[in-house]
């Protein structure tokens, strides 16, 4: 594996590909013969191999987390502010490992992929995965990587659940966690905002089962579904600041049904570009993972899952977060203090809602590189 | 007119029909050369014919506020615990008037019913109608009763939208007003709730650009609109009440990707039924009006519009209601005292969200008889 050769001149990154030869049991009893991941890696691993640190993607992310695989690219990875040389995430100092989800649509196994034993696309044939699976799959990777031991662990929203994961079922692989805005279980809420998307996607006539053609995709469905998706990561106050104009290009209703108000117009747009970027199967995948959460719903639940971890654990909250409100990572935070082990909470002012960990890189920085630098006894790669 | 004969029987109650012969002139410009309001009447009008009080429904709403119309109804009508003898809408004392919408499908003028002019169902031929030519069609029928002024006005959610219209536009014609869980404007989050559910229906294949045979209507659509509308008019609280175990059925995940888990359930059955009662292009009809409610977004606005009512205001909001918050109302209220008109207000505590005021009548209804009795001068009819 090619893992220290990540970044290919000025500042270009690479996708690169690990693919597992060993079957990966789910935690559905299914099992995938086989699989692969696709991941990137920034900085360089040194020594003693100790200086590795693990970001976990949200729902609509993928193994792209900072810089750019071509010139030309039009954006940056998603968490481009936060990884590389002085920011939050030092790859100076750590070896930076981002890979996509089981079950995702950029680059590793899932609905978009060929079945190795039909040589056909998966489809809705690919099995349910839950977070449980993408982090058994993630833990092969960092196998691969020869790292026994990850310095950290860190994710928001859906990353979270995975870095809580870690957390629980393989604890003694990770020194510290940084959670930023996430739950240890999806709500009732939260699971509806899903399962809308998802109704939205399956009554599409185009989703066809499951088994539509790549140019012939149920964009309707999946439009809907980012739709919810999006007012749920936003705040009241971000909206009214992003639009204060309420319509598009006249100053008065024009007295059509069709969209004409600020935000409608903002909707489609958002919806259009991420069917050009997304699969209405791998969002049916994902967010049925996400549903499925439920490290500890109840308290005792949560102690039970949390029992093995000995690290330390950082978390970051939003106060105009409402799909995973500071109420959720205080709960995280009151257990593992309970269960005396080392915690460090935040909650941030933003307007941004639940986004606010993809946009808040000037308040979270300085948090994450503090809290970082208590473990800088690693050896910094030369 | 006969509308001192709304009771037959046994508690039994029927809608009566008004038909406006004279052309209203819509805000588009627009004109309805005629149309009608379905109403229900419950009560009796006193001979001074000022003990008359106006229910404005909300979105999903109807004319049908309380009773049965046939003895075999599996359900009464949609605010039946606050209307009627004795409750807070106390029929002994009061003549209680409700009208569908104009726009609306419960037997009013809209995409459901049929253009005098063309012998054909309008459906997106009928005019986009706002809050105020609701109101002006509601003016039009409590002329027709001979009322020249209402005791008042009472609203919540969308109904609260038309009390605040008739406080501001036909601010003579009313003498107190009762706004429950309402805001001056709709907020760009409201409007994106809103906007989605039109997208979902304007997507599904079925709507066929708004010309569709009822038996081919575009029940997908509307359903995913419905089930959007459904959770922001509920509370997490609510939420996790209503649904203690994650899933309907198994105990643990089956690991599909259809519905199983219990709000998912609900939600499909909820859309489901709403199907069987609603009319798609009605709902697209009565959001865009809903959509463009803008009283006063800005202080200077609502002073404006305000400024014509000299009556008495009565504002209910309910803690868990995070889709009009009890912030929308303390604007409304702040606006009044600020113009020493009189005003009343109270922030209910209730985990139902946004639907409490169409379930908290236990909690509403002593202090809406109490408020009501303020004004008892008026002769109880005989």
């Amino acid at each position: 594996m090619c893992h220290h050769q990540q970044e290919n001149g000025a500042g270009l990154v690479e996708t690169q590909y690990f693919t597992s030869t060993q079957p990966l049991v789910l935690e559905s009893g299914s099992v995938l013969p086989m699989f692969t991941l696709a991941y990137e890696t920034y900085g360089r691993l040194n020594a003693h191999k100790d200086n590795a640190i693990l970001l976990l993607h949200a729902l609509s992310g993928d193994a792209h987390a900072t810089g750019r695989h071509h010139p030309t690219d039009r954006k940056p990875g998603w968490w481009d502010d936060m990884v590389g040389p002085g920011r939050a995430f030092d790859t100076n100092k750590y070896f930076v490992i981002c890979s996509n989800v089981l079950g995702g649509c950029k680059g590793s196994s899932g609905p978009t992929t060929v079945n190795p034993e039909t040589k056909q696309r998966w489809q809705v044939d690919f099995p349910v995965v839950t977070i449980a699976d993408m982090v058994a799959a993630q833990v092969r990777l960092i196998d691969a990587l020869d790292i026994a031991v990850l310095q950290a662990v860190a994710g928001g929203s859906m990353g979270g659940f995975q870095a809580l994961q870690w957390m629980s079922a393989h604890a003694h692989r990770v020194k510290a966690a940084i959670l930023l805005a996430t739950s240890a279980w999806s709500s009732p809420q939260a699971v509806a905002w899903n399962a809308i998307g998802r109704q939205a996607i399956m009554r599409d006539p185009k989703w066809a089962g499951g088994f539509y053609a790549p140019d012939h995709a149920p964009t309707d469905g999946l439009a809907v579904a980012r739709m919810v998706g999006h007012i749920t990561y936003l705040s009241e106050t971000a909206l009214q600041q992003k639009f204060p104009q309420r319509f598009q290009q006249a100053e008065r209703p024009q007295f059509t049904l069709h969209s004409e108000l600020s935000v409608e117009s903002y909707l489609e747009y958002q919806a259009m570009r991420f069917n050009e970027r997304f699969d209405a199967n791998a969002y049916l995948y994902i967010t049925k993972a996400m549903d499925y959460w439920d490290l500890g719903a109840t308290d005792g639940a949560l102690a039970t899952a949390l029992a093995p971890w000995h690290g330390d654990t950082l978390l970051i909250s939003f106060d105009s977060d409402w799909l995973y409100p500071t109420a959720e990572s205080e709960r995280i935070a009151t257990m593992l203090r309970r269960q005396a082990k080392p915690v460090t909470c935040y909650e941030l002012h933003s307007p941004a809602g639940h986004d606010a960990f993809l946009l808040e890189f000037a308040q979270q920085t300085p948090i994450i590189q503090a809290y970082l630098a208590r473990f800088d006894c690693v050896d910094v790669p030369t």
